[in-house]
């Protein structure tokens, strides 16, 4: 073979962009348990705790919750594909990348679409929504929670009515969302909801939890047309994770140790604790940039995900360079904007282990210090000292 | 939230199963390198370290090749749908459960599938192969390479003959036989081949390395239809792992730490090293099986996988009985046999870390002691005696 490769052995970032977030510890200790067989009863049962965890997780008692091998995107696929045969109708709510990736998915799955869009950074209007889809056969209305390529948080209460009147399946995406905010799929009546676990869950990439509820999974065991995909067809995958235990596909054994760990840290935390710990770590950083004079790209208040916070790109700032500096000085990641945000934001992701008062200082005074090399001008320590607080005495 | 839920704390079991299959040390601590963001720069050079690492394995040049974040089947899925567009035909060339998967998607996908079946533990006939795709304007011919259901090794330059007579694309899974038995997928004219992360690799399962030729990769860039699913795209999942290094969707960053550090430890064995410690285990295994009056299942020795490795349940012994007092006594896993196989063979996995004398002469003492309990007569010590003997002195 070629000349030989040295081992990995990288630097230690600090994630904060979008994801992948932090990763505690605990989590990587339960991934290198040695690998067991996955038809192993000690494996079996660990999955039951698994799946017990994440309906805790997502506020459900969907029998049918689990995650999919795969990351967040696989999370979607399955998401739509089991629930939409050729020339059904759906519709998506679209004011970003996340939601524009659902319409390609239903296009190529032969659903016949309407794309609801709305400006980036705002959230959409229910009225319009409504419109759009009156007198239409809608089998399936899809959103994203938290929007993660702008840092929208979609209110689905309006979105559940309108699923309502129109009898159709409601599907929400709450991969940076699950974990971080509010959220309560029985009770805001989601039929189908997957996530990520790279996000506020605080594991690797590589799992996307997803909950089908009764109503959704009466419509998949009716169709017509088989799945198109045998790896993501629910009706299979489901017969491994519910009591029959049937092998389907040999899943990522490792990666389910890591994400059992996870969902036990969240436990321990509480997951209304966690909530308001992502809540904080969001007010203060928002409490901070403003006061650098710094504007958040989403304008309305009570829209903006706590999870992922969208900044302007000030007038004069080179987006590339205030990113590569925080690389490159603090071993900070933190991302740019995606399609027609590029150069126009940045995203900072307070999610999981860095939703705390350390992370939002530290990042506020790189920040700082690294605007300051920009030529931008605003007080010294005032980010800082807004954000801090927030954080008590 | 309910009851506390306990860490994972396993006892430690002996991998023999036909995979997933036991991990090196150093693989769980590459997988432990803290997750890095997957547009890093870091990051993007590892993987380029892992793709040419991967091409020696395969022992090809292809460009097209990387690990599909997924497991095995998520490979044979995208290895499959990419490729075919409805009402193309594809044919299987069927001899246990996973060539039956294959032709599962084929239909899926709506492919016009002529299957050949032959019967299970026996190679294909090259003749009747022949035969069945006769006159068929054929895309692409299908076969598994090592066929982890029966044991089987499939000898691939016959049926390169018939698809290139045909024009057919040739499609191979490799899963239980990359690393642990010669595989040239550019000197065999191997069109599309793909594998999995858990066998003769020996990482964990979660990973499906595929690697595609040019003129495979044509038949991609001409579709007239897109490939149905958005995830498995490997026209769009190419331009992450390609020189524009695009984000697609966010992959299982520390697997891939762990399947570099596995095909390091690969490289610094040497693949033809590999493949002849595979050799000389399944040899030995047999040599001791034999001793002890068992019957290997595949009885033509020419096509026995030396990797998942068939036993007729002699009979008598109940199949199940002997598995579970292996686990009990030994905490060593073998698996049973799956669909019309089921409750009469075993399949024994000597794939990377178990491939090696010292866990051949574990098993056969392991296996003796057990059987002996079974009221199974056979010379007690003569399956080690057998065995040993090929591992020097």
């Amino acid at each position: 073979m070629a000349e030989s490769i040295p081992p990995i052995n990288f630097p230690k970032r600090l994630l904060m962009g979008p994801g992948p977030s932090e990763v505690d510890p605990r989590v990587y200790r339960a991934m290198i348990q040695p690998v067991i067989g996955h038809m192993d009863a000690l494996f079996l049962e660990c999955l039951a705790q698994l799946q017990q965890m994440l309906r805790e997780t997502f506020r459900t008692q969907n029998a049918i919750t689990f995650p999919i091998a795969g990351t967040g995107s696989a999370g979607m696929e399955a998401a739509l594909i089991n629930f939409l045969e050729p020339r059904d109708e759906a519709a998506v709510v679209v004011g970003g990348v996340f939601a524009g990736r659902m319409c390609e998915i239903i296009e190529r799955c032969g659903g016949k679409l309407t794309r609801i869009d709305n400006p980036w950074g705002t959230a959409a209007d229910p009225d319009r929504v409504r419109q759009a889809v009156r007198g239409k056969k809608l089998k399936l209305l899809a959103a994203v929670h938290s929007e993660t390529s702008t840092g929208v948080c979609q209110p689905l209460e309006p979105l559940r009515q309108i699923a309502q009147e129109t009898g159709a399946l409601l599907m929400v995406d709450t991969v940076s969302s699950l974990g971080g905010m509010p959220l309560e799929v029985d009770r805001w009546g989601i039929d189908i909801c997957y996530s990520g676990s790279q996000k506020c869950l605080a594991c690797p990439p590589g799992l996307a939890p997803i909950t089908v509820g009764e109503r959704a999974m009466e419509v998949l065991r009716r169709r017509r047309t088989p799945v198109q995909s045998w790896y993501l067809d629910l009706g299979m995958v489901e017969k491994y994770w519910g009591p029959e235990r049937s092998y389907h596909h040999t899943p990522p054994v490792n990666m389910l140790f890591g994400l059992h760990e996870a969902l036990r840290l969240l436990q321990q935390e509480g997951l209304e604790a966690s909530w308001a710990r992502h809540r904080k770590s969001h007010l203060a950083f928002v409490a901070g940039l403003e006061a650098l004079g710094l504007k958040m790209f989403v304008e309305d208040t009570a829209v903006r995900a706590w999870t992922v916070n969208t900044i302007c790109v000030p007038a004069g700032v080179e987006d590339a360079k205030v990113r590569a500096r925080l690389m490159e000085r603090f071993q900070i990641e933190i991302a740019g904007g995606l399609g027609q945000l590029k150069g126009r934001i940045w995203r900072v992701g307070l999610m999981g282990l860095t939703a705390t008062g350390s992370t939002v200082l530290l990042l506020l005074a790189a920040l700082e210090s690294v605007l300051a090399e920009s030529g931008f001008g605003f007080d010294r320590g005032a980010g800082v000292a807004a954000a801090e607080k927030f954080f008590g005495s």
